[in-house]
């Protein structure tokens, strides 16, 4: 591809600034001669208010024309009371299923500098860097029949389906076992086998794609001794794959290794990555408007698009490193920051970000 | 009652020699006039072993005839290639739901001997006192329809039903709100509201209840903020309320907040407070037979049945108290020892114990 087109989805809460400031990042590549094109859309909240829906038919279009999206965040107290259909997690739902972004991506590493402000003693995760891959189209997110019924007794009763078919767990297997191979080559698979039917065939699938892989190593672990040992000794760890409902939970528990939420990426990719590009953070009403939210994650999730989409692994690895300079140069927003540091703005810290690119 | 009947499972692995430590607290009490009276049977392998069944006739009529039960722990690697219908774990979800045990309180207590042990910074878990209430015979675990199905595609698939009815959510939260009201008074209800019609009938039924303990705070988390927030800043919770799979991981993934999941004791109650009282931790066969395993988790579990079930709250006191004071003495298991520190096994930490009551 010539000219790479990004969609730019700011969505809700701190969304439009943090998004602001990788926009800022944006132009600087495009100033410097990189074929960037970008338009905006919306999704989630922001998308109900200006079009009735939280995934409407001018961001469907967009996204699928695009080669590459990059996301905000959605959601906030203002569409609690909505219905459940037009309610900003909706948009999210719903974009993934559309695009068929079945591959999420979440690393969680430990910044150096950041130790101080993680809950964990230094030598749990000094070093750390693990990848947590989530299936992210499937499992009870998806699954059918749903919904709320009486039953014998009268009562009622609320009730989901979880379920995966082979394909759909092959295809995550494979991006797991071809992650590894270009890691440490250790696949930690995480299911209920022991309790669950979609768990049984899961890990069966799991054992018949690693066949393909014999220099990759393939363990399994129950999800209740997974969040355990992501505490206990998260070093253990290299490539760490699992469904969609277990993936949204350990993930968010292994973004706690990193120190703050505010520091991680993540990326959503489909069969031929293209891919919608997010940090791991919500939207975080609470502090929308003041100058207040950590936009490195959202910085982070863009240098994920340039590796994983765009194959353009040297941009990816410029931002990255600008990210570990601002770090060792001190600049923190108020959720890295430790008592007594000097706390900048996201206006500030986006400044930083591109004087160190 | 008068007689208190108490029957013991040692079950797999190291079950048989934690639970030889707990017995000898039960002949000391016993020694001093407590009115109580023990016999043994078979659960999980062992019971597949001698009798062809995970939860056989034969322990089925002597649970039903006890007033609580003592458990050790069940599985191991011997009987990882059996059918399913006779795996040890049947054997647990058997007597839970044959018993009607659907509530299980998982304490979560930082020992501030133990501090050193932990992969938390002391600041972040020093007092922590909380209580994860897991509902124990509904959800995923036990909904139907469940199994394996071709697709139209023609591919294999699994599946399962989560599912609760309100009655059933109804009965858990009230131990949540009693619980709370005996502890600081404010419940947090972890669900995922925002994607399963089954949590969105939790926690309309958590909001019903609640109206009758207006003494109560009620909160509201998803599930994967929840796994985070307990890695963030576990002391913000008191009473976490959650349903059986969420229960099962997050309550593993709290146990590393206390330092060792050796030290968790844990009570699964039915609707008259009889209960089934079993360390957090599991069989543990690669240390089992060496004289290594912690016994405590099994005699903190039985201190929590002379709370729970026979109301003897002097009784779990007192052994509460000894715990805490062979801990101070400094004796250590291999599992809470840090290095240089002097290790000893089994049967001489239950020896400690015995002399500290
Ligand atoms: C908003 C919600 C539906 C979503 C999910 O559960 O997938 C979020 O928690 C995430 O992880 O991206
Ligand atoms: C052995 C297994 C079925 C069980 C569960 O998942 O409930 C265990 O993990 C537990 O938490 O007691």
């Amino acid at each position: 591809m010539s000219i790479k087109k990004i969609l730019i989805l700011p969505g809700d809460g701190i969304g439009p600034e943090i998004m602001a400031e990788a926009v800022k990042v944006l132009e600087l590549l495009k100033s410097e001669g990189e074929q960037l094109e970008w338009s905006f859309g919306h999704l989630g909240g922001a998308a109900y208010d200006a079009e009735g829906h939280p995934y409407p038919e001018s961001t469907q279009k967009a996204a699928r024309a695009a080669d590459a999206i990059l996301m905000g965040a959605v959601g906030g107290p203002k569409y609690d009371a909505l219905p459940r259909a037009v309610r900003p997690e909706q948009g999210i739902l719903g974009i993934r299923k559309d695009l068929g972004l079945f591959a999420n991506l979440r690393p969680a590493l430990a910044y150096e500098e950041l130790a101080a402000a993680s809950s964990f003693k230094p030598e749990i995760i000094a070093g750390l860097d693990i990848l947590i891959l989530r299936e992210l189209t499937g499992d009870i997110y998806f699954g059918a029949p749903r919904g709320r019924r009486t039953n014998a007794e009268g009562h009622a009763e609320g009730f989901d389906t979880m379920h995966y078919s082979a394909p759909e767990v092959e295809r995550i297997a494979r991006v797991a076992f071809e992650a590894a191979r270009k890691r440490s080559k250790r696949v930690c698979s995480v299911d209920k086998e022991n309790v669950l039917e979609t768990s049984r065939l899961w890990r069966e699938v799991m054992i018949n794609v690693s066949k393909d892989y014999p220099d990759v190593e393939l363990t399994h672990m129950y999800v209740d001794n997974a969040a355990m040992q992501l505490v206990k000794y998260p070093k253990q760890f290299d490539v760490m794959v699992t469904g969609n409902i277990f993936g949204d939970i350990l993930s968010d528990e292994a973004s706690m290794l990193a120190g703050s939420i505010g520091m991680l990426p993540s990326a959503s990719l489909d069969v031929n990555n293209k891919g919608l590009y997010e940090p791991s953070h919500g939207s975080a009403p609470d502090i929308m408007g003041q100058n207040k939210a950590n936009p490195l994650a959202t910085i982070l999730s863009m240098a994920m698009m340039f590796k994983y989409t765009f194959n353009h692994n040297d941009l990816s690895d410029r931002i990255d490193a600008a990210v570990k300079k601002v770090l060792k140069q001190g600049h923190r927003t108020g959720d890295i920051a430790q008592k007594g540091e000097k706390i900048i703005g996201t206006k500030e810290m986006g400044d930083a970000l591109v004087a160190a690119l």
